[in-house]
């Protein structure tokens, strides 16, 4: 294990949700587990106005993100986890005067002794970031010593970015205040340990490997489906939508680990540039006509699902009523380089589908030649299903002789559960990209060129769907398997898959 | 399914254990499933003197290998099975004058409507199948008229052949009388779903014969093992020996299945060509000093198991005290063609072995290049392990991440079970082969080609075994995996896999 040195961890946005919800529950689980070092300090910032005691109460005491810990555990073993956390007002404005700030980072690195580490967490609006870089940076904040004492880092949240041009503004924003190797722009996705094991599966085996390519793979399926709506989010949504939200960044960085060459090793550095490689390679669609063929989006209509009423996308509260905004998204896309030329990916993203789950179904080509006569005439690919969440596991599906006379072929799995391995304590995604961040391995975080190839990829998607002709916006009735017409997206004569629940289901076009 | 057209099957040997306890009980199954033609008739033949009540008491009524069919089934369905059994008595020797015979069953087969289409089984001693088909000729009874309506079929039972001039010689004989495609020489192992299995594995998935050579595969693992020793057949099991009672037959269809090149169809005399060439492409051992490398023999000795003795061979009835057969042979050797040039081939049997088990295990090489830290530094590779018997099934071993921060790797499991499939009413090996021969498809019987291109790879270590210099039998306590030194045979540095009862398990060394 990596060690973690003496540090001091500034929140920014420390009254907000995401703080309670995921950050103060992320580190309450590293303190837990013994992942803390020696001195650690948690510094919460923002506009409101707390006390040190105040927002140990909010965050920790009170907090209802921690309630069953707080109940449950040695009352000193929490006031020991409490006690580090202090509060510092900012004041009207993230744009004031950080002289304040600054003094108490000081006096509390030389308290609490960390060596003059500073970690800037920004849970903000990205509206927020370079004016709060700037300011960091005019308080001589920004520039640290060195790596291990007196390190200076910035931790910012997606969404990175609305479009290309403004991700680069952001680079530029943080880039003119902090170096590249400090800042660290989280993708909570990537944090997950089946997404990790995409890399080792592809990389610490000798089976996969000769296969992955464009001789062998016919192509590469991507699902990420959600149960819900918008929920209580359709105000910000309806200015987001599907590609943004979750194609542009989980997905596509799903997409940069099944894409890229193998590394030389394992280093950070070396992994994202090739992750950054993957995406350049990508096929930027221009035309309209491309466009039109290649990408489809979907809205979902009011529906019925198990007798009850459910609302249509249109009909949320902050979506404009006439609203375009996709709830699915579905790309076909090519990958211009040697290993993938003219193998199609498909990845789609969707709310209000019938089962919750995000996984990677790698299609392989049928035998070129037949031996055998085969039963399942249309399922005669092997796939290799990587499940991303739930049910997390690696599946095959392959040809078997059914027992009897004769050579009949029918298919079976071949498959593996993450939950089979025993010792696994696996850590929650921010808990363990906190923790990375805090020992200062950037592997996990996306790097300024890999966000900005990605927007490169999605802009003209989204000018196209904003301004294009012919542009339709299909209607899927909420916990459908999307709009009717996009089988017809995918040249699989089998269409989508589309899984059940279990990693060995496949589910049927419409639960309705 | 195919069709089974009427025919009459004369048994030779009729009034032996082999009948009773394996032909019978396959012919009720097949009875049972209902795959007999419409006419279908089956006579004994033997030098007992039994009138064909007595034969229907013998195999049928009285025979303790159907006891539980007679007693549980309906009296009217046994006496509909029973009623097609007749028996002729062939005098003192198998040699004598064949026309009663013949005029039974022509008389039979006009009675019965059976077209004219017979099928003789020889369950007797290798030396009687001249003979018997020399007599058979005389009577004119091996030249049918067609395939489907008077065909004439022979089936033979192994050891087929001592050597590859006895295996030439009753070839010869046999090739006097009947045609090659006439000829069904069984060979029970080929009967089980699994190792047909090998076929459907290798040629109907797009994903392991990319993979099948000597680029991707490190080296091929054989075990056939068994838990008991020679029992009551130490006099005849002390002229044969292991190599020649498992390791030609058996064992070498299942190395030629693993070796053989894609057939172009799955036609039996396609499949056959690709075995014959399979087993031609062995490297036959000449030297002294290569045969003293490469083979090893080994003989059990007393131990005691769980507290009871057990006797060592030598003590076994009928076995010569100074016996030197062996009741262990291990062989590696090489495949000298395209596909398989330098790849080493570990093939061992056994008996009193700490586990009764058949498997293949395919040793991929370990990835050219370590991108990430190996736990497991000792099991890199993947292996495939196809599981013959018991616990039939499939095993992918592979790299999965360790859960945590950084790119540990540890060993998983993904398995298939045969038994998972819904239909797996399989066939004993038996019923099936006499069923595809009653269907005149030869495809899981060995030609003749087959069977002397297997002695000609064996022949010289019989030889080298029998009159070597330096040659040692090896000890090994009973229920051990084998001499000490066996290990020093593969070099894998793991050794041998010593599988345990179920697919997923591996066994210690020794089990005492």
């Amino acid at each position: 294990m990596n060690s973690t040195s003496n540090q001091l961890l500034v929140i920014f946005g420390a009254s907000g949700d995401l703080t309670a919800r995921k950050l103060i529950p992320a580190l309450y689980h590293l303190y837990e587990g013994g992942h803390f070092p020696e001195n650690f300090v948690v510094l919460g910032a923002s506009r409101s106005n707390m006390s040190d005691e105040e927002f140990r109460k909010k965050v920790v005491y009170e907090s209802p993100y921690l309630k069953e810990e707080v109940k449950t555990k040695d009352a000193a073993f929490i006031k020991k986890f409490a006690d580090i956390m202090y509060y510092q007002d900012l004041g009207d404005d993230y744009d004031s005067d950080y002289t304040d700030l600054k003094n108490r980072i000081e006096s509390l690195d030389k308290e609490c002794k960390t060596n003059g580490s500073f970690m800037f967490y920004l849970s903000t609006p990205p509206s927020l970031y370079e004016p709060i870089a700037k300011n960091l940076s005019d308080q001589g904040l920004t520039k640290g010593s060195g790596n291990d004492k007196g390190f200076r880092r910035i931790i910012v949240e997606k969404p990175f970015g609305y479009s290309l041009e403004t991700a680069q503004e952001l680079n530029k924003g943080l880039q003119k205040y902090f170096k590249e190797n400090q800042i660290f722009r989280i993708d909570h996705y990537l944090g997950k340990e089946t997404v990790q094991n995409l890399l080792v599966t592809r990389f610490s085996n000798s089976i996969f490997e000769p296969l992955w390519n464009r001789n062998y793979i016919h192509h590469v399926e991507i699902t990420n489906a959600e149960t819900v709506g918008v929920e209580k989010r359709g105000g910000y949504y309806d200015k987001s939508g599907a590609l943004r939200d979750m194609f542009q960044s989980h997905l596509l960085q799903i997409v940069s680990l099944i894409v890229m060459e193998p590394p030389i090793n394992s280093n950070a550095e070396e992994i994202r540039n090739e992750k950054v490689k993957a995406l350049k390679s990508l096929r930027i669609m221009r035309s309209e006509e491309e466009l039109f063929h290649n990408t489809m989006r979907g809205q979902y209509v009011a529906s019925s699902i198990n007798g009850k009423r459910v609302k249509g996308y249109r009909e949320e509260e902050g979506v404009d009523p006439e609203s375009k905004t996709e709830t699915y998204a579905a790309i076909k896309f090519f990958v211009d380089n040697w290993r993938w030329k003219d193998t199609p990916f498909y990845v789609r993203t969707a709310k209000q589908m019938p089962t919750k789950v995000t996984e990677v179904v790698i299609h392989f080509k049928t035998p070129h030649h037949q031996v055998f006569k085969d039963q399942d005439i249309n399922n005669k690919d092997n796939k290799l299903i990587i499940r991303i969440q739930p049910d997390e596991g690696i599946l095959i599906k392959f040809g078997v002789k059914v027992p009897g006379q004769g050579f009949q072929v029918e298919r079976a799995n071949m498959d593996f559960y993450y939950s089979s391995l025993s010792d696994s304590n696996i850590m929650d995604a921010y808990e363990r990209l906190l923790l990375d961040a805090m020992q200062g391995d950037a592997t996990l975080y996306a790097r300024a060129d890999e966000v900005e190839a990605a927007w490169a990829f999605v802009d003209p998607i989204l000018e196209y769907w904003a301004n294009g002709q012919d542009v339709n916006t299909y209607g899927y009735p909420a916990g459908t398997w999307g709009p009717k017409d996009s089988d017809d997206l995918i040249e699989d004569s089998n269409g989508w898959r589309n899984p059940g629940e279990h990693l060995t289901d496949e589910s049927g076009f419409c639960i309705i």
